[in-house]
């Protein structure tokens, strides 16, 4: 709008060559340079490609971004997950709404594969931030209208946010695909703390009944250093599906397979929807005597971090399986 | 969404068969059980059927709502008009409001024939709430964006909610069906309360330029123990209209009706949009010497409250006069 | 202030005999006729009494309170909890909170000894509502500014209220009353299900490092129609204390109960902090075979709901143990 | 805080010599030019000066305010009332509200003896506006949080504003000037119209019980051009006190005179709390034949509105009287 | 709706004889009476006409609004430009948003081609409003959606509005209209004062690399009353364009070409987008030498106000290079 | 509170042994880890030491913080001062306040002696966000009420903020120290673009009234990478302060000086508020030949970005001048 020939009143009022007031709501998807791998397939599945943006950090660590097209009257759907800092990448997200309210788009749907900072859903102790609700309201500060997301650590997080969360649910895909491979065998699944045996409930479901299992822990409040436990239920010469939410340091998982392990398990599968993979979690896993690891593509995994036993299912659905 | 097949991201976006961001906004009807007579008649109104939903309240008070179709983007309209504890069905209302803009519905306009708390719209005394201001402040906390009302207790209450209130009239309707009925007669038409006079005058403008006379109360600060009053105005040998925006114990109207007969009144007809008739009100005004009670149908009037001077007038207009 | 003596315009500004602007806060508690046993023993903690008001209810269902002395500037604490029907009893508390608001109270803290609509914290399924969410929305708009409340359903409801919420914990009181008495038996803790192992874990630590158990259950949507499920862990001969938020039908805790007893335990204690104990609840437990059920006093329990086998711990400390 | 001397970073921590955090809540009062007899009175009662300002209207319209002394902490209460245009006076206090909440007053407080826009309380017919919410609306996002204001139009209006509106009555005052003077007459209060009648019945009460009569007006939609009506209940020998909240063009009043004269009133007192006068009002009062004129000091009123009729009771009580 | 014919429920819902839920978006324009050249301007742009609507001043200086016809489900579009005082413009403004709100019109955009109290921007000194950002939140309050405006005195302005700002250039057209007209002459692009430089060195560009000079002025807390300054860079026989983005009193302008043609300047030129032109600005500028003044139509300037030097550019482009 | 030893419901009352509602406010000072120079100045100036917290970052990049003592009703301070990634650092201090806010912080003012994003102040082209206007709400979403700053980059985002913004000016104290050492020089300040000759204006008359030059630059539109210019105003001979309010990547100043070197300068000193000194700019600053570069302590300096040439004044005051 800064060109050099005049910019008549009327412009802003009735874009290109349409008729003022005619605005045919367009679908628009932007995904800056995040997950590239995800974005193309969700870019697909919208029959929508990745919208251009310029976007840089300036010297000292602000991040910029500009729009190379019109977003006026879109219903726009924003991406985000995290390739590189968390909180840079949170930062350039707020910053895109920002910018897409302030061009009039019409709708923003904000698309978080990986809820960021999910696992500080309460005040474990006096004094702590409930960080989960704090980001779905800088969501809402910045403009955005509606959130889809994958697999919540804990499903109360959807009344953070005060509109429309569609929670989609990956674990049935993950399910799944450990049914198929593993139908001969006698499974028992394990929830490697007492905050997923609901989701090890959910598992024996979803593969036709099986028992459960789940490792109990006495007193530890760091999540980081959790002590190796004391597993509850029988194991002994079954296949353990160990399953979780994701699987971040790895520290939990690998200490569930040394007990099940040393429990007589057949095997041990590890499954879980989001692969942080933060620090050597993938050498950890690699050489922790797992039988396979099962994980999504919420989270985009560099290849520095594949390893023999890992298998990765897309949340995008099959070409052949459209709908 | 608890499927156990596998529910790839873009079931959020795109939802059934639709192109994504193809969203025709539809216009979708909801009432719970509340008042099924004027809830069939709306729903014709509007070309639309009463959108099925599972309720259920739990052992220990709590309101449960689920809507079994799909609402997403459409234009919502929930009426409310309590049957039973008039409190219960406010928060159902407000969980039903909840849920609809939750699952993505596009406007949500609540319908309340019968606006509660109506009453309590000012402070008569210290450390009074404003109740009227407050649920129309519920109602957008919950997500509603309109009002549509009929008769207000005082027109004021439009002013309560930060939005569209469409504020529909049935004295019209009333005055028309006396009209009709007692045209022969010469009518005096009475406020029953100073609060009312403004409400006479308006009818006695319908009726063709009738007068009016009044009823003054002495000091009394408890709407149910009125006194009796004094009479204002000429009504010997007159037909006495009672006009009032409800009728709920009939204690006023009751009143009224044994003060115009005994100061000479050819016949009292009371004349009110909504009918409360809480506790024994229709036993006694069937016993009041009063010669008709024109209500609406804003409120559902329960078999046992009908009695033989009783008419109700349909808000919702004869099939015949359809625009 | 509908006085009939003149009231001149500084009566606003300076209340009483005291300076124009010298406002001195004061801590003021109000109950209304909500569970009087705790409501005392919280103003004897508050060093407060509970402020008499004016209530009734319309004839048609309509709640109205007004405060019988000057609220101006004080502190508020105001009591919520269901004698009767819960939705009338919140109502009724969100226009104390407006009456507070409007009257000039400084901060409103609403005590919530048990958070109602705690349990619908999420969509199960889709198009359902959020109402933990929502209540806490409905307090913020009355003009509430924190809340106090004791061992919530899930701890992330939290999050739902946008400011501070004190979450007091009465698991340890229920934990040390077992302990203490029955110290000398071999304790296994069970949760009734999956969503209580993390609990049941909480337990175990307090008790000084017992083993846990568990229920599974196979497919059930509904909370109130469980099957008797799997046992999970090791009771046979062991003393099982089975450990819950609520106790409301108590179908689950009596299931829970037969379910050992035919595994072999050497006895059952349930303990729950919040004794909703709707329709025969009692009547079931008492004939339950549960040795004994162990429940706090933030909701009221009618003398026709006490048994033998029921004891009831304050949540209140004993009068020498004040600070 | 532009001077050539440097600034350290704590002086907006600090304020003054007083330690940092120990701030003394001070009452400081803010009248700019308005109704200066008023504004003295006032300050009075609050012990209090009106805090000097600088404020001045730019070439194009645009008005100026800012505060000659610190108002950082205070308990800021802000006196409107228009001597000129009014939207003028009203912006003017929008923008002293602006000054004070960014320059850190505690708490904001309005004065509005007379309440701006209370005559658009609702929409009359459809497509107008409800003025009297939006400026209560327009004081919050100034950043006002409470609300003092006498006789309001309609006492809903208390309703449209979000937080504490204490509603002063000045009605007890003109009526107890009425009482004293004319104790000797047979007095008959008068409404000029049908929405006054309620108010006719409080000073009914408010002289000893004394009988009422009203206007009734045909079809007439603008207050301005109202036709003279029909007067209901009995006036001839009887001294008649027509009153109102406000005269503005006096029409009304002067044509209740002149049809209470015609019915063969003994006498005519006008009453009313807010005297607007506009145009020439108080030529056409003086002009009228009404006995007296009994206003308050809520608005100011210019010398050359004087008559011989008028008298003008203050909202201010007498120095003797002070509590 | 006041009509005597009775209303049915479904009026407010299906409006004229469209079928419930059908509404299509229509552009609709209002300008009440301010500025009829430049309303009818952008009405030919819009291709819409100015909705009729009713308006007066109530005697005492409040205004009233009234919409003739419907305006459900419109897309609004509200010119703003003072013709007379600017803060009852700004409140007429503000009465039309809110009844535009109450009427369910879809969205409101605020054209206002000369942002009023842009100048106030910033707290100069400490304890004055920021009245800029003040009618930016006024406007959201209102119900405003979105901001078209041309030319702001500082950009930054654009962020006071939470939401779409369409911020459109007149400068470039002024530009073109000088760039045209003196082309064969040597010119100085001048800053009559420090904070216009920048405006001064996009003019240089816009007329091909043209030397900027600017003056220098010494401690001057008052627009109105500014020194004449020091100069720097060369004007010496040199055509000197004096930018600004508005010329109100006049008095920077003339003070510069009194500098400049003191500096030996070949002729003096100024140009600036809003020609407020408050009190005697039009003579002093038609006789202060300066060879030609260009404005555009942002403000409409009266006939008085014309004079020889005067050349106004229209914001609207000319019919024949309609898009 | 979630200690083993049981909790009674008045805890969250009546915190340590002070009475009920006797709530002193208390200062308290937050830092976390950054500035500890700056940090511990402040302190020093509140009488406050910085609060000791618990803070981590998880290993996928989220940041956690809790803080070691009570905070309720505490007037907390919040400092925030990049010394590693600016988003981090951001949303490190926006989950500091979410915590004081839960943990019932009476009022929370944030520090921020560089305003982060304070150059995104504007849309410069279409489809750019205002990120210093998102920043400033997002302050409020967490919770704060009141920002303290030092020289804005643009004083108009005062205005982004809706609440109480302390704006300290550290320009004066740099003025100061450059006028102390070359008060024998002839100085002309320079302006090094457009957007600072009102600073330069500035700095002329707190130099005691000094000409002013700038640099004209043609069409560039990333800060990054200015051409160097045009020089207007005369600088022959002459020491040249050249002033801005922060040095980043240090090109302008660099620039600044070759071109005012090449005009004959007599030297050249450097000036700015906030030294960002990103990348390698101390190295281009200590070889540019400029005499003196003056910098403020608002963002600290680490060791291996000191130079020669480089001086720091503090904007803490000298501890024999405290107030």
């Amino acid at each position: 709008m800064r060109a050099a020939t005049p910019t008549p009143i009327a412009t802003g009022v009735a874009p290109g060559n349409r008729l003022p007031g005619e605005v045919t709501k367009r679908l628009m998807f932007f995904a800056g340079g995040a997950h590239p791998a995800l974005a193309q397939h969700i870019a697909d599945e919208l029959g929508a490609s990745v919208t251009p943006q310029t976007a840089h950090t300036f010297a000292n660590g602000e991040t910029f971004v500009r729009f190379d097209k019109s977003v006026r009257g879109c219903d726009a759907f924003v991406l985000h997950t995290a390739t590189g800092p968390l909180n840079t990448a949170l930062m350039e997200q707020l910053i895109m709404i920002d910018a897409l309210k302030r061009a009039s788009a019409k709708r923003i749907t904000v698309i978080w594969p990986f809820y960021p900072y999910a696992r500080q859903d309460k005040k474990h102790r006096g004094r702590e931030p409930i960080s989960a609700r704090l980001v779905a309201d800088l969501l809402t500060t910045a403009g955005a209208h509606r959130i889809i997301t994958v697999d919540l650590h804990t499903p109360q997080a959807q009344g953070f946010f005060d509109g429309p969360v569609d929670h989609l649910l990956a674990q049935p895909l993950l399910a799944e695909h450990v049914r198929r491979r593993y139908q001969d065998s006698a499974i028992t699944v394990v929830a490697p703390d007492a905050g997923r045996v609901k989701l090890a409930e959910t598992w024996a479901d979803l593969l036709g009944g099986q028992p459960i299992a789940f490792i109990q822990h006495r007193k530890s409040l760091h999540a980081e250093h959790p002590d190796t436990g004391q597993l509850v239920g029988d194991v002994a010469n079954r296949l353990c599906v160990v399953v979780d939410d994701m699987i971040d340091t790895a520290t939990t998982m690998v200490g569930a397979a040394r007990l099940l392990n040393a429990a007589g398990a057949a095997g041990v599968i590890a499954a879980a929807t989001h692969g942080v993979l933060s620090g050597n979690a993938a050498a950890r896993l690699s050489s922790s005597g797992i039988r396979e690891v099962v994980l999504t593509d919420t989270l985009p995994i560099p290849d520095d971090k594949h390893f023999t036993q890992l298998s990765v299912q897309s949340i995008a659905p099959p070409a052949d399986s459209r709908y």
